[in-house]
């Protein structure tokens, strides 16, 4: 078992992407396949990254003022049938219960692919009055749309979000906390992931099914392909008229109230693992790593060294506030090791063997661009937050590079059809806005409206040659 | 809207227990009924005390080495056929999925009722040498048991809760998991839910459907009815067998591995609500509060006195480290307020008027005992820190007290019948351990086993009269 794991190769993500892929998810340990199609197994390891990353999105949301709560798994199919739209666009992926207590049940439950419905005919029991508002509720759960092209983490029949659902007075208020949510996953991209992306508006077509209008924010894959990585949609009055919200305001008239809401999913793991990995497996940011630091003592053949060990535990201690991982394992060799914490993309290691000990320094090495340093032992912590902040920064820079170098503006069709076929990447577009149009374009190059690209001005549809004010992001999508 | 609330007084829980809980649910906005039969939803400030427990359970989980991971929600209908206790046990509770993605499944999924056999198939791919053992995992989730006779909290058709399960190289090292995962559950009962019980091995006929053994938490609420709080099991070899787990051993050789799982669910909300609440609505254990105090500024008439909400703000800031509530709303009254918390079981209350600001003193109030007292302004951290305690304290030797006057021991069928029918709580009996005089006992009296009372001696089964050498406790089961 062990041997075989030493011998076999990743497969190189330089040579083979979507096969380094599926290789690294399952040699890292961030997963496995599910004996049921389309589903996974999230092992200690990749949950532990959804872990720290609703620790993080958890608080901000708290922050803004919106509290969790839990809403039923199981919705009445004909409370997904009351918003035209909304059903239309999730029927081909639901799963429903038929049969429940060993009784064939009288109406179908369908397993919740998202949560509108079912929270919205409890907010029209709840809200009575102007006061009752902005009311606001989160909820951390699984969810499930019918995947016939299943890949983990990116495309999965069951996966786990979070989804915030606010009610407003105004539709300015609406508009304001939509923005306002987009913002979180942004920084939450930004700052945790070190994921660089565009975001805006998504077009008609690409909306949340029974939205007005929906906010995304849009990343680059190494293979030039776009990943949406969060939404927030304004839902407007919609729904609030179909599951009767109505709320008494200050002029004591009965108004329909604006809505909003906003997820994020164990997709991003996917995005994640694709941007920053390399032919060596996963390098996950520090700030999202589960392991920041490995700790190899290092002797010289078989001998253990207590000094070395002692060393190791001070370390241990200094570090205490960061997520170390000490491997003093006997039965692998040093190579393994490194090999094993390479793969599973832990950010630092630190190596102390006879000659660190004796000039009282300690080695360290990135994963990120291999840089070794030898480092006093009295710095250790300084030096340690120092780099770790480079990683997450450099990270960060190198996907930003990327996003700025795989946007290309192009004004003829012909343009376009050579960048979607040779560069992928972003392109930028005025587009009419006419559905037909991006229908076609889809078709012919598989490039899809990404989002606004908030630039506009004067200028001809890219496919029709019609007048067109707005720039659009388009891509090949995941 | 407002002012039938104010009006309607609360059941009272002394006159109508199961009218005073259902009551005290709703008015304290823990949960509501959802659309759904048998199904609830976890309104914000009942979810709260799911997160508090959460956070707290987990963290007694990880540092017992046990890492988090994620299963999916369907099993195949024939994984649970595998184990035959384990179908016979759930088969009537089940939820079916029959359609997926607009078609009829050719294969059944389960809705989880528990993940043993998803999880188990896993297991057995992952799990080869004695090297990967001890392995064990624990999820946080939703599962689903068809409920008939639902109540919110208590039994609903679809709950939240933890489920850890392990495997291990021998018998031993699995019996000590199955005591260590109780200990942390009789730990979390009685220093933060602040509910005494008693606690052992189940019956036979009442131990978990595929388990080998199962231990309990049994507490007792005050209508006489015992509350199983959470369970743990020694699955032996039982799944291990038949989902196919082999490990090989030190001494070369294919060995079957021994496994345990325990659970811990929002049941146990109900079990609070139950226990602590009085006449006036729930009252809440410092530990696991959402809010642990409130404090209400007291205007003379309807004219705001800057100097107190300074104050206010003072106390806000000194009680930083605490989970405060401000209630400075002016639209309703003083008394509204004050019985507002007083339903929702915050357990202390402030109040700061202009006495109070010109002796530089606050009031406080206990929500358990009503004690009223006087406090130095410069006192109050101090103060706080001690009545919290003391509430703590106080709640849970109330429960001790209750539970240790609520165990009668009984030697004739006689007194067993009587005290089963006027006073219930727990009889403790010596029963011969045959489950046709444990069925007959239940049809006679509605009492069940509840679990090995743990002192032993020569005794005659209370049913048959035949030798028995345990006793047992006996009680009407929620």
């Amino acid at each position: 078992m062990e041997k075989e794991f030493e011998k076999k190769e990743l497969t190189k993500k330089s040579v083979n992407f979507s096969g380094w892929y599926n290789d690294v998810v399952l040699r890292a340990d961030l997963a496995d396949y599910a004996p049921v199609k389309g589903c996974m197994v999230f092992k200690p390891y990749g949950f532990a990254i959804w872990e720290n990353i609703q620790k993080i999105l958890d608080q901000k949301i708290k922050e803004a003022g919106v509290p969790n709560a839990y809403f039923p798994l199981f919705i009445p199919e004909n409370f997904l049938k009351k918003e035209k739209e909304h059903i239309e666009g999730f029927s081909p992926e639901l799963a429903v219960v038929t049969i429940g207590g060993g009784r064939k049940l009288k109406e179908k439950l369908v397993v919740r692919p998202t949560s509108e419905t079912i929270m919205y005919e409890m907010f029209s029991r709840w809200i009575k009055s102007w006061r009752d508002l902005p009311f606001s509720v989160n909820q951390w759960c699984n969810v499930v749309r019918w995947e016939k092209r299943p890949r983990l983490f990116l495309r999965t029949t069951e996966f786990l979000w979070q989804e915030g659902h606010t009610v407003h007075r105004t539709q300015k208020e609406a508009e304001k906390e939509v923005k306002r949510a987009l913002d979180v996953y942004i920084d939450l991209y930004r700052e945790f992931f070190a994921i660089d992306g565009v975001f805006g508006e998504k077009s008609e077509l690409e909306k949340f099914p029974g939205a007005k209008k929906t906010l995304t924010y849009e990343m680059l894959m190494p293979d030039g392909k776009a990943l949406q990585g969060c939404t927030s949609h304004n839902l407007g009055q919609n729904f609030a008229n179909v599951f009767n919200i109505r709320f008494q305001d200050k002029d004591g008239k009965m108004k329909i109230p604006w809505q909003t809401s906003w997820g994020f999913t164990t997709r991003s793991i996917g995005a994640l693992i694709m941007v920053h990995g390399d032919d060596n497996g996963l390098i996950i940011p520090p700030k999202l790593a589960p392991i920041q630091i490995v700790v190899v003592p290092i002797f010289q053949g078989s001998q253990i060294d207590k000094k070395i060990l002692k060393r190791v535990d001070d370390i241990k201690n200094i570090l205490c506030d960061f997520k170390v991982e000490i491997d003093d394992r006997k039965e692998v060799s040093i190579g393994w090791k490194f090999n094993e914490w390479e793969i599973k993309g832990v950010p630092l290691r630190i190596e102390i063997g006879k000659k660190e000990l004796e000039e009282n320094k300690i080695t360290i090495v990135r994963r990120d661009n291999w840089q070794k340093n030898l480092v006093d032992f009295q710095n250790i912590h300084n030096e340690i937050v120092a780099v770790l902040n480079s990683i997450q920064k450099d990270l960060f820079n190198k996907s930003k590079t990327f996003l700025k170098e795989n946007i290309r503006e192009v004004f003829t069709y012909d343009e376009f059809k050579n960048t979607a076929h040779y560069y992928k990447g972003f392109i930028k577009a005025f587009w009419c806005g006419d559905s037909r149009c991006e229908k076609n374009i889809k078709n012919e190059t598989k490039a899809t409206t990404r989002c606004l690209a908030g630039d506009s001005g004067r200028g001809k549809c890219i496919y029709c040659g019609r007048k067109a004010t707005k720039k659009w992001f388009f891509a090949q999508a995941y």
